[in-house]
């Protein structure tokens, strides 16, 4: 591909608008510097042109084949590698975060888009149902019963802050709602604008070489809420996917509640991923167990959905020497540019929380920022069990790399701890042989509250696979019945119909008898490829 | 089982309790006669109670394996058909329904019951899919990941009047609610109280002989929406399943978003189920198409939720012998009491708006029903095309035995009808060999409205099965997502969760590398047994 020329337009279907409700620009946040182009803000007009687009698109996207939208969904990640170059440059620039990062980030953004390609190509993810008509039935016949999954409509997503790649233009969200069949509407992030385009001139490219209608795709941008409103409001939108604050989600969910027909919200809100250091493995390397969590705080300077910002760990000299290892890594961590200046002003006001609060004390900060304009330096905490259970706001976020070590008494006040927690995307589990036990009584109450247990790792690092769950009980989202990342995720976007007596001319792919797809599916209760 | 004494009481777990807050009784609607017992109405005390033993209750029956709760399930089966003959004479006491079809329903409800059963031995439902690790994978190592769905908590289900078995107190709700491990609260509907009752205590004494916590299950009586409110508000209760009316429906999913922390609603709340008949399949046999139309509309004095409310065809000679041939059937049709006074009410307001309507003519009446309380007379109306899309009004459900013919002028408007419609349970279409291009051009439009397709047959009678979906968009249902009858409901009541590096001790039933239980699932992204 050539190089991809900013112009600051918006990408509805195959148009380019420029939008007319003022300008704004991306931002270095290492330096502060207002980065070119101007981009231009759109507004009603734009989502109406936008969701009509996608409505048209729908009608004749939802029923291309799997092989079809697998090859989309590949020369979307192909288009998005032929430019990696300039890419990655935007990125580190607009968001601060480190080349390796970046490019890491890229490389899981192709690899999502080409795993739901192979979904599509395996096919079962259409839960087809067979029941053959049963004539001779008593008291009454049987008739033929085939049910599937289909796309609810044009989908609209909120392109995430922190993952400017892999929750963003061409992120999870999008890559389930296209496999799914369903057209997509992106708002882009603000912090990002630069980004967005890129990877938007990249998906239409692919809308355009695979001959899909150009409503499948379009890119707006809009300041504040009310063009996201508007495009939660338009009745052509039928689900929304959306990554960022509690106070956005609830918006737009409320928004989508009030509609004449309400639709459903994907939001991944807010988590604050408790760790249990269960007494045995604290123990067995209270020294590696500080330095590793620092690195799993610190990744991403601590913007990580998955960010660890609550250890729970009985008092005890392990603890202390588990906390002494931890602040000498916080120490040691150099401040990094946070994504945007007003990231980093809640950062600092998070922290400045912590250390008014007369029940917690600080451990350790790490390196100052002078030279860095939205810098986010590095403070873990220390409180107590009870502390924490009287008061609900230390159970808050503070998104950045702050953490709040919690010291209980004995470990028989860890059940207590955990259900007074709110729903988390995830919870962290460190079990030495000794902890077992312990281990087995807190797993089903963490059950409860959280997407993903992990043991004896850390929670950052979200594996994009068959298997992942990345969401959790409200507030970690606000649908608890589904994840973002990973195959899963393309449920959110389907729901079931069934065929009652269809002539078989009319049968859709994967309902007729001979299973021409070769899918697996349930037939008359038992699963297979018959 | 001896037979059963009603008393009028609620059933809070193992405790009997007479609600304090007023009192009620069943009345027969077909003299209007009140029914003993007099039974006591339960308020947010009771409430309290049931969510806080259902809460506890949660805790191990969540727990318990495939086997304990199929088992559970047989023995409520068992048990309902140990009180057959109270209950079949109780149920037509107080519906009115005949006797014939509360057998009809009887079957149904413990079939379905037993249907779970076989669900929960065959294990599948939980939706094992496991990633094994790559510990040499680039650029990082991938965990071993585990995913499998848990249920969500305690569910309320909201017993519905037109099916005081398959869809009360041990319908489909309760039914797939129990199945995925969920504690149910009933709030038993007013109009059968005594059916309530004894259906309640069948399924108390199977929690008894299967060793189950007493809080698995709760019967409450509650008048207007107050208890109702307070079930849904409780933090305990996790989810809600109901059938009744739109603004019923509609109050709980408000009641349910305001909450600190929402749950899903599952609602079914209104369909008109629309019926083509395509040129070729009308001329074919116009006029045993209109016998069986006004059979299908009659069934149960037209109060099913699949009820034909709207038939569209082209105006012919063939749809003049339609018309003669319905509206000699309903002639023929003998007045029947309906479910209840309010309800009788609200159908002859309906039947009066369509009867003052100027664009509606009237067709034909059934026989008058004096001697009846809640009489319910059949009904059969025509309007236009033109005036069908003109008036919003005439796309409302009248709950009962009326429907409207609509007359095209020509099939090419077909499209535009659809497009027209709101979403529904169902949508019927006729084809003959001739209709098929035109059968083909509607069902792509059909399945964006409509949750299942009948083809040559009529929507009423929903097969219990594994391929069913009764379900459908807004405002057919509060949430189009999922289906409340058939196997597929079950998945309304779970949720995924994953483990990452799991223990081997700690591992779930299902998620074993050794597969003990031999469920299907999926194993690397390939599905199998493995």
């Amino acid at each position: 591909m050539s190089p991809v020329e900013l112009t600051g337009e918006m990408l509805i279907g195959a148009s380019d608008v420029f939008g007319s409700s003022g300008t704004f620009t991306g931002r270095d946040p290492r330096t502060g510097e207002d980065l070119k182009p101007v981009y231009g803000l759109g507004d009603r007009t734009e989502v109406e042109q936008a969701a009509g687009l996608a409505w048209d698109a729908f009608r004749s996207y939802r029923q291309t084949d799997g092989e079809t939208r697998a090859a989309f969904l590949d020369r979307i990640a192909a288009n998005l590698e032929a430019v990696t170059g300039e890419l990655v440059t935007r990125v580190v620039t607009e968001t601060g975060i480190a080349e390796p990062r970046v490019r890491g980030e890229l490389a899981r953004t192709v690899s999502q888009l080409r795993l739901f390609g192979r979904v599509l190509r395996e096919g079962s993810w259409i839960g087809a149902r067979i029941e053959p008509p049963l004539p001779d039935r008593k008291p009454l016949p049987r008739p033929d019963l085939r049910q599937r999954k289909i796309p609810l409509g044009p989908v609209a997503v909120f392109g995430a802050s922190n993952f400017p790649l892999a929750f963003s233009v061409a992120g999870g969200d999008t890559a389930s709602a296209l496999a799914a069949g369903c057209p997509v509407i992106v708002k882009a992030h603000s912090s990002h604008p630069g980004t967005s385009e890129i990877v938007g001139r990249a998906i239409r490219a692919a809308v355009a070489e695979s001959g899909l209608p150009e409503g499948v795709f379009s890119l707006l941008y809009g300041r504040g809420s009310k063009l996201g409103t508007a495009l939660v409001a338009d009745p052509r939108v039928r689900a929304v996917g959306f990554t960022g604050s509690r106070g956005g989600g609830l918006a737009l969910a409320a928004t989508a509640a009030a509609r004449p027909v309400p639709i459903p919200v994907y939001a991944e809100m807010s988590s604050v991923n408790p760790v249990f250091l269960l007494p045995g493995a604290l123990s067995d390397a209270p020294e590696d167990l500080g330095a590793a969590f620092v690195t799993s705080l610190t990744t991403g300077t601590g913007q990580l959905c998955t960010n660890p910002g609550l250890v729970f760990a009985v008092d005890s000299p392990a603890l202390e020497i588990f906390l002494e290892s931890a602040a000498a890594s916080v120490s040691a961590t150099p401040a990094a540019p946070m994504l945007s200046q007003s990231i980093c002003s809640a950062f600092s006001e998070g922290v400045q929380r912590y250390a008014a609060h007369p029940a917690v004390q600080p451990v350790a900060a790490g390196g100052p920022g002078e030279s860095i304009d939205a810098a986010g330096v590095t403070h873990l905490f220390t409180t107590t069990g009870s502390a924490f259970l009287a008061d609900k706001s230390l159970h808050e976020e503070v998104f950045g790399a702050a953490s709040l070590v919690v010291r209980i008494e004995d470990a028989s006040a860890l059940p207590l701890i955990v259900e007074a927690l709110e729903g988390q995307l995830t919870a962290t589990i460190h079990a030495g042989a000794a902890d077992l036990h312990l281990a087995g009584q807190l797993l089903p109450e963490l059950e409860l509250k959280v997407g993903r247990i992990i043991f004896n790792g850390w929670p950052t690092g979200v594996d994009v696979g068959q298997a992942m769950v990345h969401g959790g009980p409200y507030p970690s989202t606000y649908d608890g019945r589904s994840t973002s990342v990973g195959t899963l995720a393309i449920e959110r976007f389907l729901r079931p119909v069934a065929y009652q007596d269809l002539p078989e001319p009319l049968c859709p792919a994967g309902l007729d008898d001979a299973n021409e797809l070769g899918i697996f599916r349930q037939l008359d209760g038992t699963y297979g490829r018959a």
